[in-house]
């Protein structure tokens, strides 16, 4: 097996740890967040911009790139990379997720799956092979297996036939990586199972046999609650080995990624940062606020005391609200960055507590002003 | 009367010229382009963008920023300048026009206007010094005088009545405004008159008149064709004194940007760069392009050859197709920048060209290619 993940510090008194992953366009520093980027661009944000703040490590959509712009033109332009001018570390999804969330109509098989497109209605079949060809063809620098998603209400036996196909197809995804000579992308499994311990362990364990670079954490931060989330995410994390990067995908808010963290993960994702700073919604110390409340009016103070983006070294509390009451582009723009930056910022401050052993410590002082209490 | 223009240059063969207009925040070259910045933000704009293009005069507009977000906010906040963050100049209009083509309902009397707003629907009313005292609050570099816009379709009589009244109004701002110790900002009147040379020529010498520090000429980019903008512009112009800038409101194609510094005019706006440009068409030297043309898609060119803004520096006409036709804000953000790019390095080559007597050569040349012949 290929080893791209390096221990370099374990907290003495939980299961948070320090690394890095090595990926063909850089090092990773984790525990790491990562910003979504579905179509090519983190929205309302330049590239430069994203990288300043010090991500190296962006998400994009296999479902999205693959409907739009499409593989002909990724081909054309030679990658995602080039066509996006984005010289940092790229993660795709395998759209398995998508496939679940947003096309109108899929028919699982054996073999793979039959959607339809969110955009246009049109039709398309994926199976785990064809999944790895198109993120060849991005040239992602993580790629994702196809996987089958599954809500969180159903039967012990559909859940079990879920995870079965979804093993087979890693398997079949593995095998036809591994043929992809030159290729540097690093291929993930993921881990299903639904809320059924039996299921979660069987996959962890399934998951982790095969040779993959990586582990990713499905079939969480679905609708369940911040307990069960808790409760699954150890579950799972027990049976998973510790030499590789363990990846729990969809959570983004400090609360979430801290418990994450917490368990030994040392990779997330969410939109959750992003979208919810185009609808006016910002991290603080104190917790998220919505900056269209009057209360900020005549605010002359900063979004978040300290914070070093741009909204809060040049603007206020009351431009931001004027920005979003009057709906103007920058008011995203801002509050976008803000939300990357504070999150960056948070994980610098959760790498250092690590690497000081005082993790607990730093996790319990800052949910503590977070919660309010 | 206050000089604040200065003539560096006549153009030995056209009525083109260059000059420097002296304001608060500093000296403007022109025959200058000035981005529209609505709400206090120049849409999908950083401030810093704005800036390092070259723009150190940006647009308000009156009208929006007294209903949002206030004036009691301005005025807390030391006005738009601090609140906004931009220490360059701000020219903001007079409401006049929005009044006329917002408001649903709106009266004019010999007093002012009442008129409701198009936000919540909520009634105020204007008068000539009331729009002095919120531009004051606001800080304006130059003050526009409020007057009465009409439609290109009235009687003579109705269009007289509304000349009479907007220089009535003139009068008044002018005296109101020489009330305002140490306040820095220079009104400018405003020229009426609608489609009757008549009446526009009434217009112009009677507001010249008056010692503004510059003068506008308002009423035109209405919906006249392209020959009627040119005859009336040129006929108003002429009445009007050279040693003060002259303003043509609302226009902002070069076509129409160089015919306007062919009959001497000094500064313009427009929201068509900006507007435009979250719709997916940009400038070229060939002419304006809609970026979400399936002609774009595989196309690894930049928008415009020798343009320096970030979008062709960094992209191609393909990357930006992608970005509008999965409606992603960087699209507009990136086109935005260019049109303002490409609008600033225009000006800046129709003042060389002016500096160097051969403007009417670079104009025919430019519109020849703009037009495609």
């Amino acid at each position: 097996m290929e080893k791209i993940f390096t221990k370099t510090h374990q907290d003495a008194n939980s299961l948070a740890r320090c690394g890095r992953v090595a990926l063909p366009h850089g090092l990773v520093n984790t525990p790491a967040f990562m910003p979504v980027g579905t179509n090519g661009t983190v929205k309302g944000m330049y590239h430069s911009s994203v990288s300043d703040i010090g991500y190296n490590l962006i998400l994009g959509n296999t479902y999205h790139l693959y409907l739009r712009p499409g593989i002909e033109v990724l081909q054309k332009f030679g990658g995602l990379h080039k066509f996006m001018s984005w010289n940092n570390n790229i993660l795709t999804d395998s759209g398995g997720f998508q496939i679940f969330s947003l096309s109108q109509l899929r028919k699982i098989k054996e073999d793979g799956v039959t959607f339809q497109s969110h955009i246009d209605g049109s039709r398309h079949h994926f199976t785990p092979e064809k999944v790895i060809d198109i993120q060849h063809i991005i040239g992602s620098d993580i790629l994702m297996c196809l996987d089958v998603c599954t809500p969180p209400d159903i039967t012990y036996y559909k859940a079990r036939e879920a995870c079965q196909i979804t093993h087979n197809w890693a398997r079949r995804s593995f095998n036809h990586w591994k043929t992809l000579e030159g290729f540097e992308g690093k291929l993930f499994g993921i881990v299903q199972g639904n809320f059924y311990e039996e299921l979660r362990k069987e996959s962890a364990l399934t998951i982790a046999e095969i040779d993959f670079p990586g582990i990713a954490i499905g079939g969480l931060s679905v609708g369940e609650s911040p307990a069960q989330f808790s409760d699954y995410l150890a579950y799972t994390t027990q049976y998973l080995p510790s030499d590789r990067p363990r990846y729990v995908m969809g959570i983004g808010t400090p609360d979430y990624i801290l418990d994450a963290v917490a368990n030994g993960i040392d990779l997330f994702d969410c939109v959750l940062a992003t979208r919810s700073a185009r609808n006016g919604a910002v991290f603080t110390d104190d917790g998220m606020i919505q900056m269209k409340k009057a209360v900020h009016e005549f605010d002359m103070g900063p979004l978040s005391e300290g914070c070093t983006c741009t909204a809060c070294v040049q603007y206020s509390r009351g431009y931001l609200r004027h920005l979003f009451k009057a709906r103007e582009m920058l008011g995203g723009m801002l509050a976008t960055e803000h939300n990357l930056t504070y999150l960056y910022d948070l994980m610098q401050k959760v790498r250092l507590a690590i690497q000081e052993d005082r993790f607990s410590q730093f996790k319990n002082e800052y949910l503590s002003r977070y919660y309010g209490k």
